[in-house]
């Protein structure tokens, strides 16, 4: 997962774009970088590691210009270096490019293969590279041609904001696989990934931008096209469970209260006797709090959470971890004590965290506990880019739901069904990808990507 | 405000010491320290931050020894160094000496004065080291008598651990206006400002060191002792109000029902007929938990905290603040807009925050906002180490309630009242300092310090 | 100027290339990288600053495999990024890709345009960019061919040394401007810039790599090929008068006899009636020794160099510099009082430096000062890889010779004459190239590079 | 060994201060550190590591007020921490008190002892803190009188900078072991360990501060007092052999015109007939040249110094270290191959350094190798702060002058005789400390200061 932020038009623009990474940090936190320009002139900075980490000091006084765009991208295993962090910036025979990319190719490499046989060099690992050289090498004359020719050759999700000359281009794959909105900031157009970005910076949101959309922002505005085949969308379900942030908006609903009817489904296929709902935080309390006020059950914060593991944090030794250290999350025992609890999470993965945190709920006194998970168990890869484990790893295929429960030692443990899922969703939940609950693939994935 | 920690007879002290300040983490951001022992040679390590940002990399592997104290210290203005960060270690007639302290002497300035005049020389501006030097010219003959001796010449709060030799020293004044606790991690003592350290270690909590009392810990065990004149206990009750953990239990009752009671009561005193509750994270959270559930009205998570706020955080310009950006706390405009809400603060201060804080939830949509505040108003200074700002500048002297109701821009605004607030203590509210509020001095203020 | 390296076939070649780099560290302090593979892993790491500097804490352990080539920049205005550091490492059609580039190529901008037109994106600004292209485009099959045929494109300066799959390849242009020797250390082939670097390492100086030469080393051990047309060699003189380091032996002689060869050519044009000859620490030592020896007066190492000059020492205002800060060299005023010396310098450039040194020199008591120059005055730019002023600026273009005698104090000034120069060589002096003393240029230089 | 520097009256003292410590640094590299004042308020610096990388950025910006005083440090074992870099600075009854210390005391030990008994405690385990204790528990009035009386309970070597409210104090021990000068910039007075800070700085050297006499500067100037009973001079002969700048004048001479003294005695001792003379750059220059001169035979640079060994550099592993690496030195075999030279250093200590050069110089090609040294063996320890190894590792003692002969492989080994040595220095001989070739003590040295 990755977020990405473009602005065109203002003075402050690297600042915002900075501002607008640290709104989509939740995204990606293992590299940040901007591309500023004034339509001719490019500065860059790119580094590993958090945005606030990145731009320190004066390190935005030397991003100029009143274009800038951004990337924030998510660790995952094999790749961290900062060749691979973004925006991805080249020299081409129309001066300068610069490209931000949300989502994973799923046939980057045959065409890599391809245009390494033609004598084309790579110097990272991303997907993106592929696109900029198909770009690049494109016998279309206008830029927007050229990255229109490119994209028709590429398959899978993609939401890019690239910057080019005095444009600004932000594109949606057709399945509209990740999110990516339009906003407005005093005249100044906007894109990013979630509309929180918006929020932060004090721009109105204006829309989202749809799947197959090509967005163009230059000096006299924004224009929109339509250069793909319609096809039916793939909204990434995931997004609404778990990754995106509850104030945004995002494939037409409120992030917040999508996960409250979650909760609220979840109750009415699963209710509990039980004298409180206590939520996993932060990512678990919205869909608590829908299944506690649709039950009718008091909601507690009983799960403190401490605000201050960094990333230089070290990390006890093992002798000191079997002493039950609790790094992040202490329950707070006095609610507990004796008392029969609901506790609400938003996945269960490979079953390891959520032991522990069980385990130290039982510690703190808790009587009952009654796990309820507020989407189906995870049994599939993804092929769009969310980083799952290995199938082979995910809990509801290592042991059953069933094991699940004894592995956890709870008393009762339920997941929402699909059905119940899809029902939550603000539009027809035909149009969303389910493939890591379901295995059904909504477009074909040729060759592999390593 | 500060954390202190120390461990007896544990193979893990330091490491177990940097575990109980991160827990304590939210007393003290300023510096951070660990001294540790084998009772014989010594080492030490004190740095400028975060616990997690001064030990780093291998610096626990050279803080040895099975003892260990450890400080955090909060950041008040004009003393900001590393020389001011603790434990203060010494060499003495007796090998080492090392303190950590928590609170603040009232009459330091007299007693630094003498000593000066005596010939004693000073390397820091902390009050601890004036109680360096009373230890280290006491004529008496032990430790613990020499202790007793300088701590019978100085006034104010204190919550001290020392560390000389092979024995832990635990001392909380007379007054007892710090919180600080004696647990246990397999037959190792471990004192801690709060609770939540024990938790946080896997330790058990025993009980609240007493005001007054001297606990000695050495290879023999815990011993206890009451050196000083019994007098009226004056706990700080704005550790319940705002300052404490939510999970430690302290002054005989748990922060968390405290604060829920406290939400409770205001809830009697002052309802409201709102579409929901929205608590100020974190820290307004369990009051509004309290005021919701008291008035069966919906509680909402409806103001969005930013995790990734670090340290390093570039402001933005004035020119880009001014377009309203939201650092930390972002409105969920779909939670908020055309609803009625009652919003749960556990202090106003200086008025400018919540000022802020008003605004941008009307911007998301709030129609009406009713603001409960968990205590009474604030109108004195505080001698004994919580750092509120100069009278003149609080909010309830400078326009009085009306006046902040206005600069607020609610629909009404209601406090606890000081009845109430001692009402909800878990023990006789006589036994509470509320100087804060009342401007009534549990002990005599001589001399400035500074 | 830069420095380059290259080793097969050693366990240790990562900290082998450190050290060889570390020797090479006078041609260039702007940057360092070192590449390193087992002939199909390859790791890397480029970063500013000095070897010592980059290359901190475990960077060599993570550089494993048995070859690895490193690089050394020289900084230069304009393009100090990160993105300029080499060796420039791509991915292309046969794995891996790496090189190491010391030279300026003087058709670089056109070549790049046409790339540019074909669709090819560029990530820096380097010539090396522009190399590694053509061989990637060529349509021979092989490496070695697909090399031939990218250089046979270009034009200028280039020593080279590439990595790719389990070959080491090295390259000198035709002319021959720069050098480039082979070694070898107990059986692993080494090449390197200067011969200075076999030494530190412990490895035995084979012989200069030819110019036009190209050297094939894999696994079955060093092949020689001559894939160009011979042209006139055209050896950088300059390498001999300042560059190189005196324990190396380039393009047919040893530097320190050379340079002592100049000092005693100088000596019989221009003697001078002295009490000392007095050397400007550590360039000008070696010819002021000549000068010494030939002119029978005795040598003093007046002029105290401080070693403690590093990259992060602050440079003093301008009131204190006013005071005649003597930073970098301090005159010994108890050798030169009342003295007459003769002042041994390798170039005088822009004569502002000098002028400051002989200030320092009566400041300390010269009574008569004479500077003799061992080799004839700077007058025109450099096409192939040195980094002069603008020729504008050139002492002897702004103020003549007996302007620059006035401008710096002097009771006489001499130049070595070209005649006198090219006699010290240990060749025929026809094979140099004496550009920046002639104006006459040894091969075309077509367009402009920026 | 330390070195010390102090200005009054100027308004860029902690700039000057700073290129004061910069032109000191060969006398430590351990810490450095400023204090500065306007003879009010105060401000400090103290890091670990060089001058040059303690102040750094805007270090010095906050380093305010006219006068100043700085400190560099060696590394000596066991108390590398920044608890005892210096200036040392204390609050005390008269303010501030800022202490630099160039010296080693040979009764703190027992002074310790004694004022740990009488309540005092200890911050750092310099000798330093106990100066420091002494004045302020004195009874005197004034601060003069306060350190006279403090200073004539102490025994051992010291040379100091003192500031404290608006005045700098410096003085010299009856003995005057170390080297301290007087200075003036335009006014404003200065004191340097080593003339070489005046020159640096562009001031002009008054004269040496005398054995036992105390300067105090304040706005009405300079005056000067013998508080102390008048004592035979031990001034230690090691500065002129090794420690001190060549460019310094110390102890009544010039360090460059003794050194060379001390080559010139050398080779009337013990002349050789060679091809050239070799010196062990940088400290064996002088003694080579003088050796060189006296003889007629040709001087030779033949060791190269490779200038980038910076603090971070990275030791290679044993198994490159068997190649033979020359990280600092290496010898141009173009001069030595098939010579017969002699070798010029100033010490042999331990004698293992020594024998990886003679094999060095070997492997370069030299067919005979004389070594002269420029001192006579040493055997005995220093109590005055000259850090040599313990008397059992000394090479003289190990296996006496032949068998070191034989360990470096040498053809001749001569050392200088005692009396060479004396008859070198520009005063009676007798005024010197020759402690470490004798074993004489001019002062009695009691209980030990671990």
């Amino acid at each position: 997962m990755c977020g990405i932020f473009g602005i065109h038009g203002h003075p402050n623009a690297s600042s915002l774009a900075f501002l607008g990474l640290w709104a989509l940090q939740h995204r990606g936190q293992e590299s940040a970088g901007i591309v500023a320009s004034d339509g001719d002139r490019v500065s860059h900075k790119l580094g590993m590691g958090l945005a606030s980490e990145v731009f320190t000091g004066n390190a935005l006084k030397t991003l100029t210009g009143n274009l800038a765009i951004g990337h924030v991208r998510y660790s995952t295993t094999g790749s961290s270096t900062l060749r691979n962090a973004q925006p991805f910036l080249v020299r081409w025979q129309k001066g300068y490019l610069a490209i931000a990319h949300n989502g994973n190719l799923v046939n980057s490499f045959s065409l890599r293969e391809q245009l390494e046989k033609e004598g084309t060099i790579f110097q990272s690992t991303m997907d993106s590279e592929v696109i900029v050289h198909l770009i690049a090498r494109s016998k279309e004359k206008e830029v927007e041609g050229k990255i229109t020719d490119a994209l028709s050759r590429i398959k899978g999700a993609y939401s890019l904001v690239i910057l080019t000359g005095n444009k600004i281009i932000a594109v949606r794959d057709p399945h509209g696989f990740r999110p990516l909105s339009l906003g407005d900031l005093g005249g100044a157009p906007v894109v990013a990934s979630e509309s929180c970005a918006f929020d932060l910076i004090g721009a109105k949101f204006t829309r989202e931008i749809e799947p197959g959309e090509m967005v163009v922002i230059n000096r006299a505005g924004v224009t929109s096209h339509y250069p793909f085949k319609k096809v039916k969308p793939s909204f990434c379900i995931f997004e609404f469970i778990y990754f995106a942030r509850p104030d945004s908006w995002i494939f037409g609903g409120s992030v917040y209260l999508t996960r409250k009817k979650l909760g609220e489904c979840l109750y009415e296929e699963s209710p509990s006797q039980v004298d409180s709902v206590v939520p996993i935080p932060d990512s678990g309390n919205y869909a608590a709090l829908g299944y506690a006020q649709k039950g009718g059950i008091p909601f507690e914060l009983a799960v403190i959470r401490n605000h201050y593991v960094g990333r230089t944090f070290i990390q006890p030794s093992q002798s000191i971890r079997d002493l039950g250290v609790k790094i992040k999350l202490n329950p707070c025992r006095y609610i507990l004590k004796e008392k029969k609890i609901a506790v609400v999470e938003d996945s269960i993965v490979r079953g390891t965290t959520s032991r522990v945190r069980m385990k130290n709920l039982r510690a703190a006194g808790a009587k009952e506990i009654h796990l309820r998970v507020s989407c189906p168990p995870h049994r599939f890869p993804c092929f769009y880019g969310i980083d799952f484990p290995n199938p082979k790893e995910l809990a509801a295929n290592v042991m059953g739901i069933e094991g699940i429960r004894k592995f956890l030692g709870l008393d009762s443990l339920s997941y929402l069904s699909l059905q119940g899922m899809l029902s939550a969703m603000p539009q027809n939940g035909q149009n969303f990808c389910t493939a890591c609950f379901t295995g059904k693939l909504p477009c074909k994935v040729r060759g592999t990507n390593r």
